[in-house]
């Protein structure tokens, strides 16, 4: 395999200065011929399902995973589309960010550069081939897959499909489709040849991940996000916002698992919520006061004595008192994992304490926190959400996907020749506008 | 332990978002102070002289590490002047870098926010104190510094005087000196508590840093820097550039280790070179080809067979001929370091060629190796240089201590209300100009 990886390190280097036409004229390539073998593609994910539905008999595969597993006409015209909307998107790479004149005839330049290399390695569903190609290709990424046996047909398919499409540009050694399981502990290990990681799956998969290399892994493990209702919150946008981030896409990592409730406003906002018609199906979970005022009211709920860090990715929320906007915080930056959490409050000195203190990729007020995503913050494509600090933050668009790069260039000049008088110092002259 | 960084964790979120001439003032505060203690500095630098003098002595510290340790009139006054030229840095911190309009009323705003904890782990130099603390409080980071115990009272001293700057802003808490040598395997598990892992020291003791933490680390562990002599060099500048390369500063980490010399002008250069006075110190090592050229001229050479990754930092150079500019890439990717290579030639498409594939954090044509500085590259200050692709990459100044943190304001916005027609859609008015 390793020979297979210096093959994708070495065409991304041709890939890297790419002409910013033909890289999206290579993705116009893929999405017609992604549509040209329509029933290539079809018949391979067949091949699949009929496996996977042997393993869902036995007990061996959820039923989810079978339905995420699944391609038809209407899937394929999506992936058509996403390619063609990935050309579309501003190119990344190439961007001159400084040009200084160090002196006469010394030019400093700044300039955005791919990563090189791009491994993603993801669970069963297949689209994550089209999807993660497409904006690696387009940053100028070389870029492995290794997706889940059970869509190995599929997944197959497309990528020869992707390679076919490459190879009219010389390019087909820029992306390699990884097959057996052993394969990621080895591409985990190749720091020397891969740049970047991108995980996709189960937060214990993303986190397995992250805990066994010394690669870059741009993601997140975890998505515990929680909404502070503040003692000044306008409790019926509260109401509206909390139902909101819990029940738009219960299993988004972008939708709350804990409700902060100001001491002063919980029994109201509790009386509101608990009547709601939309909470039915919510579980409820909470300390020991906001669990007394829940039980007054007739409804079920469960005690938590520690446990602040659940995420249920599901219809379940956990319930907590608060102080004030200090315990919050202090709650939020202990318990959350640095993903996205939300004030709901009308004194905005305190919002603006929030969104300065709180230590989380994205912070909202006002707001539910279901908008953090790529396609709603506006960046085209996304490629992730990461919650780490160091690179990029937050949701991740293609340009998270590049480096940057100094370029100098002289005309025979030497260090030695700078210095304090009588030697030449430098004029830092900037070049750009 | 742990309560100090949190301490330190705790008053980083206060000085996020200290005003940027707050942060100024402090900083000439601490240049102040620096200069009204200078006697108090020079009696602790006394003390851990002469306990560095019976080390010495008895053989168990180097000559050079003693050097280092020296804090004398001279240096306490760079040190005053460092913190104002830093007050004088443009603040990194709070910039807005996107504001888009989502939606009337639903505004996001990207900006930069100070990474929070840096760890800062360093050797004998107690200047260090001054100029990390300097950049990471410019910069809105809490700081935790942990030098060599050899400088013990040095760094005790400056690091009081700087809490006592702070003291003034009710921030003493953002700084703390670490002072025993277990401790630091304390703080390379602190990753929920410490954002950032800033080592300077020897490249061993970098790269023990990196292979020990899941922090992040800023820095490099090796400096194997190549120049690239093409068969269109100009020869006169190349012998030029090749020697400041060489022997401006030969123990700074961006000084030539590996010569690659063109075998079509190899003899022509190599006959240039070994008359020059200014190589008679320079040790030689080279492949067979170039060392045959070399004895040929009555020159003492040493043969290398595959040691390729050698940094001497030291009057010694590595040599071999290559076939042209496709094995000096290969060459250089394969075997240097990815901090700073040089082509010299006199033709600009392979120039571009070299610029573009040589994987490395910086990349000169026609200059010498030595400029890969930040101050040079017109930074202002300088962390260190990132060999690393992942966030800052080669010269670090300010701008490598900030990420950045999405904000979401609102007025009671949900993400249900936004869809396929008849639902809303996104605007995504950018409102920057």
């Amino acid at each position: 395999m390793l020979n297979q990886v210096k093959l994708v390190k070495k065409a991304s280097l041709s890939l890297a200065y790419t002409k910013t036409a033909d890289k999206n004229n290579l993705l116009a390539l893929i999405a017609k011929n992604l549509a040209k073998n329509k029933q290539k593609i079809i018949k391979a994910n067949l091949i699949d399902q009929a496996k996977a539905k042997h393993l869902l008999n036995s007990g061996e595969l959820t039923k989810p995973l079978l339905e995420r597993l699944i391609l038809n006409d209407e899937k394929i015209a999506q992936l058509s589309n996403y390619c063609e909307a990935v050309a579309n998107l501003a190119d990344p790479a190439a961007k001159v960010l400084s040009k200084t004149m160090l002196d006469d005839g010394l030019v400093l330049t700044k300039i955005t550069e791919p990563f090189g290399v791009i491994a993603s390695i993801f669970e069963s569903r297949p689209e994550v081939v089209v999807q993660v190609a497409s904006l690696a290709l387009k940053s100028g990424n070389g870029v492995i897959l290794k997706g889940g046996s059970e869509a190995k047909h599929t997944n197959q398919c497309l990528s020869q499909i992707i390679k076919e499409s490459l190879a009219n540009y010389n390019l087909a050694d820029a992306l390699v489709l990884i097959e057996t399981r052993g394969q990621v502990s080895e591409i985990l290990a190749m720091e020397e040849h891969i740049d970047l990681i991108i995980p996709r799956g189960s937060n214990q998969f993303v986190k397995y991940i992250q805990d066994n290399t010394r690669i870059p892994v741009m993601g997140h493990s975890g998505g515990v996000c929680h909404v502070y209702v503040a003692a000044n919150a306008n409790l019926a946008e509260a109401l509206n916002i909390v139902i909101d981030s819990k029940t738009d896409y219960p299993s988004a990592c972008n939708a709350v698992e804990t409700l902060l409730l100001d001491e002063k406003i919980a029994k109201d906002f509790l009386a509101k919520f608990l009547l709601s018609p939309k909470i039915r199906n919510i579980k409820l979970f909470a300390d020991r006061s906001a669990s007394e005022m829940i039980t007054a009211k007739g409804v079920v709920v469960k005690i938590i004595e520690n446990d602040w860090e659940k995420e249920y990715n599901d219809l379940a929320i956990s319930i907590k008192l608060v102080k004030g906007i200090d315990e919050a915080i202090t709650h939020i930056n202990k318990h959350g994992s640095k993903h996205t959490d939300s004030i709901l409050t009308e004194n905005s000195k305190e919002a603006l304490k929030f969104l300065n203190q709180v230590d989380s990729a994205s912070v909202v007020h006002n707001a539910s926190t279901r908008f953090a995503d790529g396609f709603v913050f506006g960046l085209g494509a996304e490629v992730g959400i990461s919650t780490g600090k160091y690179h990029a933050r937050g949701p991740v668009g293609l340009e998270g996907l590049v480096t940057t790069k100094w370029r100098l260039v002289g005309k025979g000049h030497i260090k030695g020749d700078y210095g304090a008088a009588p030697k030449k110092s430098f004029k830092h002259q900037n070049l750009l506008t």
